[in-house]
């Protein structure tokens, strides 16, 4: 044990891990992944060269694109026992619950479970990437008492995540704006979920053990669960004016304002929030509805006016899941799926090169009492 | 974000909170636990009188005890639909993945899921103790194919744990015995399993969120599914010579030896680790099977003089619970069901002071690629 160090709560600025997979490099408004910046990666390529690059540390060509395709469409099912016991979880199961009771029941159907190689970790990812949508999908499906949507392997990953939600075959529009939904919440260096995985991982323990803690973390309104909580803020703001009265007003409540602020860029914007206000103006030219876009501006210039604080991803991305049709409690759902890549790829590299994490406490209670 | 701070590889010695529960203070070889001494408590209170401690920062009088006492068993039974359930899951399932579950569903269940007030939480430790040896018991039962046995509620908390596993009323040395372990068990300032509980907690995620997470964490062989690879040992050692020769080999093969070392006291006894000894001591002299004991100190003095390691309490704690006809994959669930009340007390603690844990990395990857 080293001596005596200072205390950071919430370890704000400690270095949990070395690692080779992404960087948050704010001087520079900077996400760095695996060397790229995810902004210019989420312009240019897909989600499956994203996956493919957190993968194998390298973007894909056609050819290995085409191949990880063709694995994850292999995979988008779900044994069927498990979407019978989706359908007996009580009806008020929260969705992310849901989807963390699923991941921890796949778990007794993988064969390579409790292999923490390389190899079949990577196995193991491919697997949990293709079967995260269909659990999150039906689990909503079981809640609703609506029938289950089997996947359709004739259609993208992107697509077919859509689909198995909505019933319905997504458009070309539909389907680039969540697919880059889901590249921007693919990683983002060592956020609560990503960490919760990596101090799981360090005991040994498997990585459907890790994904399920993270979607434990992830649940959380500090974190993921801020997405659900700012299209609420939206409904029920319902008009430009709404917005600043409901802000002002949750102000003066000292209640925090879900989808504003974040540990790294407080006083920044979040580059990802930048790209998903861009996508969302796309989709409101097309579908409509730009009262909802101007909503979100009123809110952004108050929150800056007032607190000097500025709209993190998750603040974009909800009314762009609602213009998609994307019921509200399936956002945190959604923002784990498209993280699942970045979580396994830090349990990866945890396995493969591990120390227990075990932190010590300053201890602020009593001593030397006797019963 | 503070500024460049130093790598410590798996946090060690970091302070990752401040506390009033629990300190290692190895330097006096004192396991504090509110104040108190954990070794002299074990000696002196029982498990019901540590829980009362560890929730209200006192130990009870007999009538506080008694109330305690009252509450838990009025809550041992768990809802039919989680008994149902445990039995569809597939049959190779690990036994803390099916608790994982278990819990986890559990939340859907919970009508004050998300008020995370200390009173909320308060009450929702009462029920998690109360039900997770339930858990515990029947999905070993569903696993085995064998029928569920139904709680007792005319029987204290460590009776009524033992019977649903046995199906038998145990001795009062055994309860004894079970009652020991779970309180050497209940806490111990902050493990893996704590911590990511805890992380999991910062997000404002629920109680039960974060207990699922650590059972992820407790799965590990690095933690809490020491206890059961130590069984195996001694089963395959079969013999004091076996036992030597066997631990022989695995250090040549530089395996580390389960049940050997501790982050915080790598190099001295884990005082709980000698408590357990003596419980196995006085087992043994009733139950006969002396062999396993003198297998058990050869084991220790093998690996004092190879490694100059020291057991800890899962070695010790392993053939305890062998002697008590448990069987071996339920150790670790064990484990986890005593550690749940130091685990909820470390949630509501983190809940009533909060602040997200969200550390940052070490990059070593490359930078400045374009697609
Ligand atoms: C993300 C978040 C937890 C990061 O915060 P942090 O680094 O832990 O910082 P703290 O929680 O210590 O907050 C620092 C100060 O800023 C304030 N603050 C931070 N975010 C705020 C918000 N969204 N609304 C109002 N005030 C906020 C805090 O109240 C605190 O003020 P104080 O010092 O007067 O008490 C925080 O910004 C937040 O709660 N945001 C809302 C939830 C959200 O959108 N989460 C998704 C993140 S991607
Ligand atoms: C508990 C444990 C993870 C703590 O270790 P840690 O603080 O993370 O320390 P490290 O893993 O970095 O180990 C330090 C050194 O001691 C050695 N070591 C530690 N525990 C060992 C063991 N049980 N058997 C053999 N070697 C061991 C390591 O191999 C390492 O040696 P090296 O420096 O030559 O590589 C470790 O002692 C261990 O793996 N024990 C066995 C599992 C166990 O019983 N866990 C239950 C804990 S209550």
């Amino acid at each position: 044990m080293s001596t005596e160090q200072t205390f950071y709560p919430g370890l704000d600025g400690v270095i949990a891990s070395k690692t080779d997979i992404s960087f948050l490099d704010v001087e520079n408004e900077e996400i760095v992944i695996r060397g790229f910046d995810l902004i210019e990666l989420s312009k240019k390529v897909t989600y499956l060269d994203l996956v493919y690059l957190l993968m194998n540390n390298q973007l894909p060509n056609r050819e290995e694109r085409d191949s990880l395709d063709q694995e994850l469409r292999k995979e988008y099912w779900i044994p069927k026992e498990l979407s019978s016991i989706l359908k007996l979880l009580p009806n008020q199961t929260d969705s992310m619950d849901a989807l963390r009771t699923g991941i921890s029941i796949l778990a007794g159907f993988e064969s390579e479970l409790d292999d923490i190689s390389i190899e079949a970790n990577r196995r193991k990812t491919i697997r949990l990437l293709a079967k995260v949508p269909s659990i999150v999908a039906n689990s909503y499906h079981a809640k609703m008492n609506s029938p289950m949507i089997s996947p359709r392997n004739d259609l993208s990953y992107s697509a077919n995540f859509l689909y198995m939600i909505t019933g319905k075959e997504p458009t070309q529009l539909e389907m680039k704006a969540f697919d880059q939904t889901l590249m921007v919440y693919s990683e983002h260096e060592m956020p609560n979920s990503t960490f919760t995985a990596r101090v799981i991982a360090s005991t040994t323990s498997d990585m459907y053990g890790a994904l399920t803690g993270s979607v434990a973390s992830l649940k959380g309104k500090l974190h993921g669960g801020a997405n659900e909580a700012v299209m609420e803020m939206l409904l029920e703001a319902k008009t430009e004016e709404g917005m600043e009265m409901l802000i002002m007003q949750k102000l003066q409540n000292k209640e925090r304002i879900m989808g504003f602020g974040h540990r790294v860029y407080m006083k920044k914007m979040d580059p990802r929030a930048n790209l998903m206000k861009e996508a969302l103006l796309e989709l409101v030219e097309t579908k409509g509805n730009k009262e909802l876009y101007d909503m979100c501006v009123i809110g952004e210039e108050v929150m800056k006016r007032e607190k000097g604080l500025y709209p993190n991803l998750d603040y974009y991305a909800a009314p762009v899941y609602y213009l998609l049709g994307i019921p509200i409690n399936l956002y945190t759902p959604i923002f784990l799926a498209a993280r699942t890549i970045g979580i396994c790829a830090h349990v990866i590299e945890q396995h493969a090169n591990n120390r227990l994490y075990r932190p010590r406490v300053d201890y602020t209670g009593p001593r030397n009492l006797h019963p």
